[in-house]
């Protein structure tokens, strides 16, 4: 999407063909800076410590970070070796194993000497099929929200809701969540969106208002507590989210609070959307709330907060009492019968087993 | 309630039998300042600029303010201006106008010279009658938490969920919310409590774990996005928030947020009740979503927050980019299908206007 005025990805080749760039995304919404990446530490730093997020992200990164390593060795030993950094850096992201068993799978096979333009080709292709695949996505969300928005007489604004950050900055381009919101406001459509800041990371504040404004998308964020009242005043048409892990049965594990939203939605007859490429569909389980773990996070996210002073100094603080513990639960599940539908590259479904299966009949027995 | 291991009440006398003590309740939960108050420009400013919130404190300073002004002026001129002054401070707050209002009609009728005793007299009274209703709605609301973990046998933890400040903070003493916690700690019930931040402001970050912590009471705080997680995991017996206001139907506006958790609540048969003493129910309107207007107050509260850096230092940073509005709505309104029962100083009542009007008959045609 757009940045500065200039169509921009996450991650991309560097003039240079071998140094691979991205966006540290620690830096944002206070400072945007490009990264060159040039070896496979790099690659590994990116995605530990969060330069890179958002699962789609992490999967290129990780494939573009066996490319690097296989610039500079690419014996077996190297692969090997490429293949445990990598997947050290977050073991628990589905993505990240997706891309490492792809990247290996295909290199392994191939004499050391042909390895590092096969990887950095295949790497190439990982990210322009991602953004395929969020660009279909968005159009099917497209076609829900101009169908809202035609139902209700075409109003001066359609609210759209949205929670953390699912947009282009956690994909290749384009996003999941927001990638609808992207093509509404392209299309002519005036879509307005509603950001949750999303604590304790404050995703939403930071990543979705940024990503909003640079590319001219009118937004207003509010904290967390919001959406139920905006919801009980018809200052809502939809809401649309992504999801981290979403069941075979349709249940949505999502950034902490999704759930919430999505009562508010269910309790006011506002439409709750939530988009996915199929490679997040974890088909090995059915009820979310009973079989998804969920991941508990250092408490110092809930109890310090980082943003920048007055005087444009980064700094970070903390807003409760020394004696004070905080618990930090990273994600809830939303279960199906809350859900209007499943946006997909695909199409849309609904949150089912029947409906997954529709779309996705390979998946199925 | 405990600070520093001594009783203490959010106001009172001092020794000089003049001065008005109150806790600069801005500065919680860093620091502990008590702020003696020697005239009515004082009690204007320490309502005014919130060094004591939280409605029926407001009242009782509002009545200390009056004593104040009628020490230095106690002529009629001094009695109008004192109600006026007080008056302009946050005109909205109903124990404001009801504790200037019960001031002026016992004073107006005096001798000037009698004024000044008979304003302490009633003051240190309006005070002491807080405290008394606080007190009872908390042995009443202990009844329910005693029910609750005798019938769930016994366990060694029983986990109630708050939102916002509806402490002792907000009142003389005991609070209204958090009354049910403090007679059920002080009564040996190993009570937990999970403490919604409470966005924008964080109320409850900053002031209910600092009186909860003072007092000795376990607690946990958590951000306002988990409440909904731990009800579907069973991990919160049961949800007591506080009213700003109550429709004679039994609706409550309370603080942004809480009809997220009453919604959260009601999915997982969590039993939800709401604090309240008498006289916030507003016997004048029943549909609180259709006729309470919300307040909505300075985006600055949304997009920029206040804490203590590494170093020490108080200091305020801004959490979103420049190009981002913010929306700042104050209140919601939970209707009152989705609450199990309101606390009163009289007992518990249904959330109904039948409920309301068996314990307030004299409020009710």
């Amino acid at each position: 999407m757009i940045v500065n005025g200039k169509p921009t990805r996450t991650i991309w080749l560097g003039d240079d063909g071998e140094t691979v760039e991205i966006i540290d995304q620690t830096k944002l919404p206070f400072e945007f800076i490009v990264v060159g990446m040039t070896s496979l530490g790099d690659a590994a730093h990116a995605i530990a410590d969060m330069l890179v997020r958002g699962a789609p992200l992490i999967g290129a990164t990780a494939a573009y970070g066996m490319a690097l390593a296989m610039k500079d060795d690419a014996t077996d030993a190297g692969l090997d070796n490429a293949y445990k950094v990598l997947y050290a850096t977050r073991p628990t992201a589905v993505n990240l194993r997706w891309a490492l068993d792809d990247l290996k799978a295909l290199l392994q096979p191939m004499p050391a000497g042909a390895r590092r333009d096969a990887a950095y080709k295949r790497a190439a292709d990982i990210c322009d099929e991602d953004v395929r695949m969020c660009s279909s996505l968005g159009e099917h969300g497209r076609g829900i929200i101009e169908d809202i928005w035609t139902a209700k007489g075409k109003p001066d604004q359609i609210n759209v809701l949205t929670h953390c950050n699912a947009g282009w900055l956690a994909t290749v381009d384009w996003g999941t969540a927001l990638a609808p919101v992207y093509k509404a406001h392209d299309a002519g459509i005036p879509v307005h969106v509603w950001v949750d800041e999303t604590r304790p990371r404050n995703q939403g504040a930071s990543l979705t208002c940024w990503e909003l404004g640079q590319h001219g998308v009118p937004h207003t964020l509010i904290v967390d507590n919001v959406g139920g009242h905006l919801m009980q005043h018809g200052l809502v048409d939809v809401c649309i989210t992504g999801t981290d892990r979403t069941t075979a049965a349709g249940d949505v594990c999502n950034k902490i609070g999704t759930y919430l939203k999505a009562l508010a939605a269910f309790d006011n007859g506002v439409p709750f959307y939530v988009g996915l490429p199929g490679p997040t569909i974890d088909w090995t389980i059915d009820d979310g709330v009973k079989d998804v773990p969920i991941e508990q996070r250092d408490s110092g996210e809930v109890t310090r907060l980082t943003g920048v002073t007055d005087a444009g100094v980064i700094e970070t603080i903390t807003i409760s009492p020394p004696g004070s513990d905080a618990a930090n639960y990273a994600f809830d599940v939303t279960p199906a019968r809350l859900i209007t539908g499943l946006i997909t590259e695909r199409g849309v479904s609904e949150a089912s087993k029947p409906g997954l299966a529709a779309l996705y009949p390979e998946n199925t027995n």
